[in-house]
């Protein structure tokens, strides 16, 4: 900026920077001050991505402390190994076999015990199998003369590798054993080609075993005993946390449509479907590894994590619901106000002993205690979903007379207005409204249905019985002094 | 069985195998005797196990026999590495620098060259990188005192490991360097740790990142150059095969509405749709390494795959759109046949026009070559959109009155039948049907802007003009001789 207060005898460039200073840009200073120049710009830019990615990494440790636990745990593990086998220098340094116990720790220490568990258990698996087999192969090629042993080893490292690497392709191995294999492959290619005899790599095997073990056991213990993260509890928490973003995102989109009032806070809300829609590849992986973990907390060794995934496989399904739902009442067809008014106290209604569903369901899930009102719960979704279209059909036939009981089409005071009946294109947004909330509730239905398979196998502790069970859900709500349906009747 | 024509003098228990042999049980035989049998049993369940996973695989390699290819690239690989270090022993045997090379081809040899170009480039900085920081920690810890010296090791370690392994949490750092940290993190421990002098370390790097070099290098050729899977490519073909499916899908589901009687063939088309919803994983993982690879047949380096990942997110939110229809129009309140039938024709000439922009975005898509009547087909849907909403709305007063020439419903003879109009329930099936197909032909216009942008980004060849470019899109249809529309005129 050209400072215009101060008139200088010559043509001249200021910078004025927002702490006060200012600072005079000199043109005469040629070549080696302009690279100085660019070079200190390129300097700032550095810094400032650098100071911008120090910020995310601050919000994610913020955010996630877990995370922050994890990485001191990995750190610890590899110090201890590593200063062990520096105090320690039994073997011959780097070249040797404490190598694989900074290696073990290195490929092995993940996240949560579930994948630490599988890694270990497949390294253990992979590079016995292959050390045997390489043990044998190498044997052979090795009296089978010098012109076969070549030979041997090639064609045997071909078959084995590629026969290796194509069952990966194979799901179930894939889900299981993908590490293994490839710790299979690279252990045999070593064992096989190596110039040893048959005796030495027995030796070799036994230290490189020793040494894989304590780096593997390593693992396991401070990834277990300090602030474990396992995969089935966050697997878990993912569900019944989905449980509750879907009821709030069901709420936000129905109130929100009827009201118009709440739209920042329940944009906010809404947003939180949206992760469920795309939730499908982490609970594969933490359903996955969680299946390796030990008896932990409330869940047992064979807890039924295979029925989380059947759980969120219907609630992604109840998420496209809602999320065309949300698409189709934000389309540019709006229905009247009256005819909305009509039907927004029977809608509201319905959405809220929805999503009061999805939340007990959580609670369920959450506590691990069955739900006593969850029958009950479903009943009433039902009797709403009923008054919903009974409403639907009961539509104004015009905009004052709000009839009291029967369905449309009397129509007998209005001649000048020219809609008589409300025309289709008014009904439509409703009419699929009122078809999209039914759908969801059938959808939660399912939900219900899953997760009450699941309380079944993972023994849900029986409801807290402060009254009677209620098992007669059916119709008679009416008869019950629950607010929400005594509005409608 | 019990075999009932041959008398036996004594009880006798006897299995007729279906080849005509059959097998006399001797309950005598005792203990051993049913070890044995047990034993054959689980062995023959063993033995049916792996046909059955042998035959799985059979399927998998008929299906995709591209997998076969990789499989045996990676054997060739493997092969060629294991026997150059076995032929010419420089270094010594295993625990040497051969291992290196071994290593890093079952490490870094991926099915694309993306991926095995991203783990080569990752492990190539990671390794230099920790390579000099660790040469720096181990000079100054070795200097400092035989008391300091573990104790700056530990330290360094600890921090640099918890840091490296946090940086992974960054979803910048996960997305691009995510390989090369974990190899930053096992260079680093092993080269701090060693107890070499520096000047011995330099020559160890030397020798281990030349052997790095040739594993990394014959994997990237032989990856490249030999059938090579490009991620960008299969990103690519995954794209429009989406495309594909979703106007199939689309189709399927309305006509199977309005016909009942393509069940079997459409449902099979049908379920295409279901993978589109999950596809969201594959597609960031081969954008992902798309990015990594060089120019290849039709796509620059610097082709917009992140486009892909755009219009990847518009096709699944139409198919939410198609899953939740598919929901509706199979759900119980069905709409009665005369109403069905009036609204047939426009549906279909609806969901026939989308499906077409669909399936003309994907021939776009996959022969790279901007569409000539793109524009147009979005105005005729827009205009059959319209159509449809009229034909909603002149829906026939009572199942008699059809007026003159158009569709279905003439029935003129039942005076009897009790419903005069149509009650709102009864619209309420068509109602949703015609909303939905209206949502999926905006979210298919959003899926027309995207491919346009890709077509933009990446400069997709001008449209085979074998006739004048009909830029007029508008609703001037009904001028032009397309067979479709004028059936409804």
């Amino acid at each position: 900026m050209v400072m215009g207060n101060e008139v200088p005898n010559k043509l001249e460039w200021r910078i004025n920077v927002p702490d006060g200073t200012s600072e005079t840009l000199q043109p005469e200073s040629g070549l080696v001050y302009r690279i100085w120049m660019g070079l200190r710009g390129l300097l700032g830019e550095f810094i400032l991505k650098i100071w911008k990615f120090l910020e995310k990494a601050r919000n994610i440790a913020v955010a996630e402390p877990k995370k922050v636990i994890h990485c001191l745990k990995v750190g610890v593990a590899l110090s201890i190994v590593s200063l062990f086998y520096y105090m320690r220098p039994l073997y011959e340094g780097v070249g040797g076999n404490a190598m694989w116990a900074i290696m073990t720790v290195v490929v092995v220490f993940e996240n949560t015990p579930g994948a630490t568990l599988y890694k270990c258990i497949n390294r253990a698996i992979g590079t016995f199998l292959a050390g045997s087999l390489g043990v044998g192969v190498h044997w052979v090629a090795s009296h089978s003369g010098h012109q076969l042993e070549p030979i041997i080893l090639g064609i045997s490292v071909f078959v084995l590798a590629s026969a290796a690497t194509f069952s990966r392709f194979v799901p179930s191995v894939k889900a299981r054993f993908d590490y293994g294999v490839v710790i299979f492959i690279l252990t045999f290619s070593l064992v096989s080609v190596s110039g040893y005899r048959v005796d030495d790599l027995i030796d070799i095997a036994h230290q490189r075993l020793s040494t894989i073990a304590i780096g593997a056991s390593l693992c396991i213990l401070i990834s277990m005993l300090f602030y474990p993260i396992w995969a089935g509890e966050e697997l878990h928490n993912l569900i019944h946390r989905n449980l509750e973003k879907l009821a709030d995102a069901l709420d936000g989109c129905v109130a929100g449509y009827f009201t118009d009032s709440s739209a920042g806070d329940s944009c906010k809300k809404m947003e939180g479907y949206k992760s469920v829609l795309n939730s499908k590849a982490a609970e594969d992986s933490m359903a996955g590894f969680a299946r390796w973990e030990p008896a932990h907390g409330r869940f047992n060794f064979r807890h039924p994590w295979k029925q989380y995934l059947k759980v969120g496989a219907s609630l992604r399904s109840c998420a496209y619901c809602i999320e065309t739902l949300n698409g189709c009442i934000n389309s540019e067809i709006q229905a009247p106000e009256h005819l909305k008014r009509h039907l927004s106290d029977v809608c509201i209604t319905l959405s809220s002993h929805a999503s009061r569903i999805l939340k007990e369901l959580a609670i369920a899930v959450k506590t691990m205690r069955k739900s006593s009102k969850i029958d009950f719960s479903i009943g009433e979704m039902q009797y709403a979903v009923q008054e919903l279209q009974n409403a639907l059909e009961s539509l104004p036939s015009h905009p004052f007379a709000m009839p009291s009981s029967t369905s449309g089409g009397d129509a007998k005071t209005e001649s000048i207005r020219k809609t008589a009946t409300p025309s289709v294109m008014e009904i439509l947004p409703l009419a699929t409204l009122v078809s999209m909330l039914t759908e969801t509730a059938a959808r939660i239905e399912e939900i219900a249905e899953e997760v009450n398979e699941l309380a079944r196998l993972a023994d849900f502790k029986p409801p807290a019985s402060k009254k009677a069970n209620q098992s007669q859900p059916s119709n008679k709500v009416d008869e019950t002094n629950e607010e929400g349906t005594k509005g409608l009747g």
